[in-house]
């Protein structure tokens, strides 16, 4: 009953803190409330002209209540089929050697709203994508120090968050599998852009999974653990499936090839003459290899440039410099290829969750 | 020579009409410019709150110059497969009896940018429907007058706008299969909303077949012939039709079942508590039977209120008193299905010109 009562207490307080965050997110005005409690929200079209994605603008996903945990006295319990259990404490992650990687994080049900019929989920209509720069100390080395029992199969991150779902009472938690966990790209993040991670983003302690759909980057971690066994649980096997029918089902993972138009906005009007157009492109498989523009229907298209250095694991901006060959309406459509040779499809492939939707999107802008 | 001269100044003077009225389109600001040589402009999102649409922000279709005819002069060429041909002076139409009927008439491209990948065509984003009361003489009396002989199949009827095609000059001329010309619904229409059709809406004599999408309604109309073989001219073999992947060809007649949203305004932010979901439904097949509203993702629905009577060949207005089961954003998507059975499908059929886009509708608001 004691300990009942103390995850009463708990959630109680996550929930608070939840509230907290949507009183603030509604005063600063600057992201788009998607559903309150649990708090989602997602960034506004103009937080796309920044490559790293401010804090303000970074869009909010749970599925319970924020936990509060202490940045100083919270500890990760690391165990599971390893040679030596032990207690990982935030101080000790501190003085570990850490990497830091630019990442574009996407919530797989990111443009959900553009697949019909419209599936069950957050209606994310594009803006639950955003970059920042991560600071943390590799997955690899923790699991080293405990080091992994040979018959190993994956490892399961548990956050902190938990609440009751379809299947009771539910804790959020994801398996990777065991060689992914130790690809030394994937990190125990302890900053965000320069700072400690705030509570709304995974604080103190946050997975970051590189390339991956959001729902891998476990939030408020505080367990990690070596299974023997696939892990079935409710985040993985009920959620972040994909459903298309007459298929079996499939795990989400890599974050699908992408390109989304940064600016113009939506029926702009611009003047006659050269038209500066800027996108960005991403994807979890490979760099990005090419980012087509059409322009109004019928086929013709030409090349957007691609700026900048590729970063591994961040999107890329790229930018077209349009002439026009009238006024009038034109609709454009942006479509990106990966090095790995994965190309946007016109329409979103539906599946029952409403994962991965990368289809083409379009601009319409009118010339004047 | 001379007539080839004549073509050109005629065509010249059609395409100075057409600017002007750019300028007026431009500077009126009421209707969003889809294309400006020819001129094609759509209404507003704002019009669909009227049931008789403003002629100030009706849709405007053109394929080529706007013609200036003179509304007292003007005749219209009688002839073909008829017992007696004549020429018909519009005083003479102004004195035969008259009809009214209120219609919706909606550019077989309508909604076209929803369809993936984008058709060739203009680019309408749904606000090339429009509805009028138009008053006019049937076009069966004006057969009856003219005889049709036991072997006409079709009744071609041209319009005075011509211009260049890919098949050479081109004149706009569509026909109808002979008893759907005899249908006593279909006019040549005198009057739009109780006064004489201004010039950019096919006047002084405009074909209106109910029920049928806009290219049936021959704008400018200057002659009318009795055809005993199916006619094949560019407007109705090359345009017009649908070319849907791995089936035959099909030509487009009767507008598909369609519903869409008048109020809240896309993303608008509503007070938490009952809320007035306003639309327009309507099908060229059959009166509308029932407009669903699915209520987020995954099935749940209410069936809106049909407000008013059904009129034959307009649009129906639609109501729902919604009550939020909780704040922050939901995705509402209205469904039409006619008294024929006809549904709207939840993503249009593609084709390769883009017509006949009815894919359900969605509407994202923001409940607070």
């Amino acid at each position: 009953m004691a300990v009942q009562s103390d995850v009463l207490t708990r959630q109680s307080a996550e929930l608070e803190s939840s509230r907290a965050h949507l009183t603030r997110v509604r005063r600063q005005g600057r992201l788009l409330v998607v559903s309150e409690a649990p708090l989602n929200a997602e960034a506004p079209r103009s937080a796309l002209r920044s490559y790293l994605t401010p804090a303000a603008v970074r869009f909010l996903r749970t599925n319970f209540g924020i936990p509060s945990l202490d940045t100083v006295s919270h500890q990760v319990q690391v165990g599971g089929a390893v040679e030596r259990p032990f207690t990982l404490r935030l101080a000790e992650l501190h003085g570990m050697p850490r990497r830091a990687l630019t990442i574009t994080t996407e919530c797989a049900g990111n443009h959900r709203t553009s697949m019909a019929p419209l599936p069950a989920g957050e209606p994310w209509q594009g803006g639950a994508v955003s970059t920042a720069s991560w600071s943390g100390v590799p997955l690899s080395a923790v699991l080293e120090r405990a080091g992994l029992r040979p018959g190993c199969v994956e490892v399961l991150v548990s956050g902190a968050d938990a609440g009751t779902t379809t299947v009771g009472e539910t804790r959020y938690q994801r398996s990777l599998p065991a060689a992914k966990a130790m690809d030394p790209d994937v990190l125990l993040a302890l900053e965000m852009n320069g700072k400690p991670i705030a509570a709304a983003h995974g604080g103190p302690l946050r997975l970051l999974v590189p390339g991956w759909y959001g729902m891998a980057s476990v939030k408020w971690v505080s367990s990690i653990e070596a299974l023997e066994a696939n892990f079935e649980g409710y985040f993985q096997t009920q959620r972040y499936v994909y459903r298309e029918p007459g298929a079996p089902p499939q795990p989400v993972a890599e974050m699908r090839v992408k390109s989304v138009f940064v600016s113009p906005a939506p029926s702009a009007r611009v003047r006659m003459g050269a038209v500066r157009v800027r996108g960005l492109a991403w994807s979890g498989s490979a760099p990005i290899a090419k980012v087509k523009i059409s322009i109004g229907g019928g086929g013709e298209f030409a090349e957007a440039r691609l700026l900048g250095r590729a970063e591994p694991f961040a999107w890329r901006r790229w930018e077209l410099i349009w002439r026009p060959p009238h006024c009038g309406r034109h609709v454009l459509r942006c479509c990106a290829t990966d090095q790995a040779g994965n190309v946007q499809p016109d329409a979103p492939a539906w599946n029952e969750l409403g994962y991965g939707a990368n289809g083409v999107q379009s601009l319409a802008v009118d010339v004047r």
